[in-house]
Order: C-alpha cells, then sequence, then structure tokens
C-alpha cells in the first residue's frame, strides 16, 4: 500500500494521535483542502477540536482501526510509540506515512543506533545492557559518566539515569530493569542542535535551518534560527539529515538532534519519525511550515518551499505559562495555544514564535 | 451584551457563515486555543470541516439561533449581509462583534456612503434612485458615465450597470427594480488598494500594509503588496481606514476599498466588516495575519503585530483554477484550497501567495 500518486482535494488524512501535533498537522492539512479524522484513546484529545471526523478507540482495537481505514486516504501519526501491530495491521489496509520500518527503528534506541551506525552517521559510543556483569564491563569501556537508558518509550528525560561510578550505575539498573537498557557514553556537548527535515515518495528531500535548542527539566524550552553554529557545521548537519531519510525511504518529516561537540563535530542523539517541537517555530516564518511540509509528503505532493524569512525564537509554555497568552503579546510574537483543557505541571501547553523584525538572516 | 474582559483559553467562538472566511477564521481561532461554533444553512459548508461544533439552519431560526447562542461565549460572522434581525436576536444573548452597526452600515450602500460623508471621508457622488425622472435629472448631475447598483446585497460584481446615457440608464433601472437603487459617478480611478485593518474593544488599531487589487470579471484576482503608490499616499489611505473603525466605535477585522485617482487622491469605494479577500497575503507574510487579528479583536484581546516579513502576491484561485494545486507548488508559494466540493464557474476555490523571498520592502 504504498503508491505514490498525489491525493486529491478533499482527500481524508487519518491522524494517529491527538495530541498537539496532531491537531497543527490537521490544521496543515485543513489549509491544503483536505479533511482529517483523529484516531486517540483519549477522549480529551485537543486535535478531536478541529475536525469534525474521530474516533476514540484503543490502539489495539481492531475493528475500530478497520473502520478507520476505511474512512481515510492515507494514515499518519503523530507519535512514535505507535505500536508495531497497529501500524501493521493498517499499513495492510491504506498507506501509512511514514512508513513502520521508521517506528520500529525509532522505537527502539539500539535499533536506531544500529540503524545510524551502518549508515556511518557518528553517534555516542554505546552498548546494549542485559545484567550487571555486563553493565560494568561496558561502563568500564566507555568510561564514566555514562547514561543508562530504557531502549523504549523513553522522552522527555524519563526512563534515563546518568551515572558517574558503578555504584550508580547498580542503583539505576535497577530502577530501570526489567526494560531492556541500553548504556551510552555521557557527550560533553557545546550545544544541542536539531534539523527538521521532509522527504517525499518520489525521493525529493528538502531541510529547514538547524535549530539550537536548550532544555529545562529536560523539556525543549526554547529552539533559536540561525542556531550559533559555522556554515560547515550547519550544511554537515542538514547532510546527515538528508542520509537518514534517504536510507529510510522515508515519507513526510522527521526531526533529527545532533550534539555539537567543542571541536564542532556532530553526533546524532536520537531520531524522531514525526514533525518535532523544535520545528515549530517554522510556522512563523518559513513560506512552509513542518506541518504543511508534512501534509504534502503524506498526499504524494511536491514538497514546498522551506525558505525562513526571518530569525526567530520558538519558547514553548509549559504548565501554567500558557497563562502569559494573551497578556505577553507584544510586538514580534506568534502565539499558539493547544487547547488543552487542563494545564499540568510539566505538560506542553503552546508556544510563542519571537520573530526578529528587524535583524533577518541574509 | 459588549463586555471587553479577555475571553479564556477554550473559549467558544460562534461565527455565522460557513465559507471560505468562515474556515479561515475557525483555524486561526484553533492557533489560540478556541474551540469553534459554525451556524449556517448550507449543510456542504467548508468551515464544517475544521471544527466538531456546529448548527445547519436558516438565519430566521430562532430556536436554533438561541441554542447556538447558549453553546458560545462571543458571535462573529465572515459575511456582512447576516439579517438585520439575525444580529439583533444574537446580541441580546451574546456579544455579537463586530455591532450590528457596522452590519447595518455596510449593507446598505446608500447607508454607508451616508456614513463615510458624515465623517468627510471622500467618496465617488452618489444619489439615491427613486424613478425614471430622478435618474435623469441624477445622471445629468453626476455625468455619464455613471453605476446604477442596488443599494443592498451587492458584490463580485452583481446587481450593478455602467451606463453611458439615458437610454441605457433606463434599461438598467428596469433590470435592477424594485431594488433600492443608487446612482454612482463612473470614476476614472488609476488603480484600486485596500486596507485591512482591525480595532479591538479597547480602541486598539493595526492596520496592514494597502494591497494593489486587480479584478477579473468584477472578481478580485491578484492583490499585490507593495501597493505601486506614494508613502504618502498609503498613509492617507491608513488613516482613513483608522477613521472609519474608530467612527463605527468597531471591534474587528474591516477591509476598505479604495480607488486611486490620477492625481493620487483616493476615494472609498465600499467597506466589508469582516475579514476581506484583499487581506489573504497576510497569513503568508505577516507575523500576526488577518484572521488571528479579527480573533483577538472578538475575544477581547491585545491585537498581534501585523509587521510584514516579504514582499507577495495573492492570487485568487477560480473554478478550475484550484487545480493548479499542487502541481505549480514551485519555490515562494503557499497554497490555501478550501475544501470546497464542487468547484464552480466564478467560484473561489482557493488562493495561493507567491512570496518575494529575495526582493523584500525595506
Amino acid at each position: 500500500m504504498n503508491d505514490i500518486s498525489p491525493l486529491p482535494q478533499g482527500s481524508t488524512i487519518g491522524i494517529l494521535g491527538g495530541g498537539q501535533l496532531g491537531r497543527m498537522l490537521a490544521l496543515a492539512a485543513a489549509r491544503l483542502g483536505m479533511k482529517t479524522h483523529i484516531f486517540c484513546p483519549d477522549p480529551e484529545s485537543p486535535a478531536f477540536e478541529v475536525t469534525p471526523h474521530k474516533t476514540v478507540a484503543a490502539y489495539d482495537d481492531e475493528a475500530a482501526l478497520a473502520a478507520f481505514a476505511a474512512a481515510v486516504d492515507v494514515v499518519t501519526y503523530e507519535f512514535e510509540n505507535v505500536p508495531a501491530r497497529t501500524a501493521q495491521f493498517l499499513s495492510h489496509l491504506k498507506p501509512l506515512r511514514p512508513g513502520a520500518n521508521a517506528l520500529a527503528i525509532s522505537q527502539d534506541r539500539l535499533a536506531e543506533k544500529a540503524f545510524l551506525t551502518i549508515n556511518r552517521i557518528p553517534v555516542a559510543p554505546f552498548a546494549a545492557i542485559s545484567d550487571l556483569d555486563r553493565l560494568e564491563a561496558e561502563l568500564e569501556e566507555i568510561g564514566a559518566p555514562a547514561v543508562l537508558k530504557t531502549t523504549r518509550l523513553g522522552y522527555d528525560g524519563k526512563g534515563q539515569r546518568i551515572v558517574r561510578n558503578m555504584e550508580e550505575a547498580a542503583h539505576a539498573f535497577e530502577v530501570l530493569v526489567p526494560h531492556p537498557l541500553v548504556l551510552e557514553g555521557f557527550i560533553a556537548f557545546d550545544k544541542e542542535i536539531s534539523v527538521v527535515v521532509a522527504r517525499n515518495g518520489a525521493g525529493e528531500v528538502a531541510a529547514f535551518d538547524p535549530a539550537e535548542n536548550l532544555h529545562r527539566d529536560h523539556i525543549l524550552k526554547t529552539s533559536t534560527v540561525p542556531a550559533a553554529i559555522s556554515k560547515k557545521t550547519a550544511e554537515k548537519a542538514t547532510r546527515i539529515a538528508t542520509a537518514i531519510v534517504t536510507a529510510l525511504d522515508y515519507v513526510g518529516v522527521l526531526g533529527v538532534e545532533f550534539f555539537v561537540l567543542p571541536d564542532g563535530k556532530l553526533l546524532v542523539n536520537e531520531i524522531a519519525p514525526r514533525v518535532h517541537n523544535s520545528g515549530h517555530w517554522t510556522e512563523a516564518v518559513c513560506i512552509t511550515d513542518q506541518f504543511e511540509q508534512h501534509i504534502r509528503a503524506v498526499l504524494g505532493w511536491p514538497l514546498g518551499d522551506p525558505t525562513r524569512l526571518a530569525d526567530v525564537v520558538m519558547e514553548n509554555l509549559i504548565g501554567d505559562e500558557i497563562g502569559a497568552i494573551p497578556h505577553k503579546l507584544v510586538t514580534g510574537i506568534r502565539p499558539h495555544a493547544y487547547g488543552k483543557a487542563e494545564s499540568r505541571k510539566g505538560r506542553k501547553m503552546g508556544h510563542i514564535n519571537r520573530v526578529a523584525v528587524k535583524k533577518r538572516a541574509k
């Protein structure tokens, strides 16, 4: 089910996941004249507010999945933890874009690192950890400090511990097992950047400018564009992102997070087969934003123009920070609120883009 | 019902009219974390595809209007021909923004011209026409050629005739009566421009840059920004637009169409108390676009920043021209399709914005 002839006006895009990313994808699809159908187990999903077509059901509810597939022309998703069985089930009924292999690789840190390594893309040293003996040996090999992580379902700093010695490592092991684990070298990076890149079924690739990311409490706080990196580093990051989507025969938008080392070298930290929080700046200053770009790829359309018209800083509004809207809406600010009913601690509620009107790039 | 304290996240905006303008307003409202409820008699309304909340009913169905008012926090509209009774009925139940007086004035060309004249805003010479004798006298007074128009429900060139002599005038009179009529001097204008301006309940005003408009078959074809006019003319147009929203004590976005005379003088052709087709360029290149600006005003929020980041040409896609999407999506182009099921001749199906990436204003 991977015909790439362009879908026409009025087609229906099925989206797995009803969070803010699904919501923003649905808004972009509407701008292209498309209908959307959101599938999400949570009846309070914010994406349900931007389309009349929804399914509230579990991801393993095959009757609901079959009815969903019958109601749509193509299926995409807003999160990388779509269960493999769900992806396989749907992909036999309708085109699934991006494909199931991108999900399989990005769901498992070991599979992801193996994939990157095979494609000669630099990553931090890593090793699979099955037991304490292996952990001790690898901690010696990789060197302390290191980071012990679950191979699956980690996000926003969840499922990982920094370990400085074997005692801490043993404690982290106890906390994180029985999940499969990976030990990664701790990277003393200079900064974190990301590249959001798109590829369509015809093999066209278009990358947005690299963003420089700052985290707070393990959650992305700001993305600044342009990143304070050399032109050479920016080009290298873009080349790596392009190599990744090409190697995956990928269709859609993908986020690539990098560590920039003090000597300017790049390591890939992780990839996400979806629109990416560090690409939210694109909606304020790019001719085509990441959401439209993803929808175009999913539709089998030509990719849009990722040209950036101005410098920008995207800032996540987390928890009660959403209260800054509308009161702090001064010059140069474009807000986006996700319509979530409840603002819990650590919950991404919206973002603002601060556009540098005078100091433009180029 | 005109309290202007800001409405909070998650409020519901009721929108009368389910066409492309209502649809784009709903998309902008979603970006601000709001819900929308569309009221439209046409069950195939394109705006119904971007929210789960709709009412399909006639504008004089008071039970449906009352239920609609009960379901929303504020009411706005996408078209100036909302029946006066509908507006009054709703305005007693919930805040109606813009207010009923803006509707009353813009629905009637005579009332509009009287309002503008009273406020010392220049318009083409005009006269109410009740019978053929009056028509003959006024055609002599105003001079041929002139334009005979119905005072109400004219749009896209409908309900008007150019008359070059009394014979043509008498024929036009027969065609257009029994509607009340107005005779207007034919203006040999140099170009047509428009200013889209916003005002909120606190009296803040923000205008977008003037656009230069070209029509084809009486339908807007392109809006080009910046317009090829002097800085002085641009400032004057902005001053006039500001004077109009201030005189109306207006809340929301309003479009003002001008004729630019060969000597640079400006005449107001008409005003529209809503987002305006000639403001669709704002979504591609402004920090805040006209749709968000209207929603902010309706919510009682501070207005956004109308700064323009690049030069742009907006082109309407009419009838089968919608087929240009996605095939003509080359560099610099941002498309917007309205999701209309059927592409009839003369029907506005979408638009594209051509962004001048290199040749920026300023």
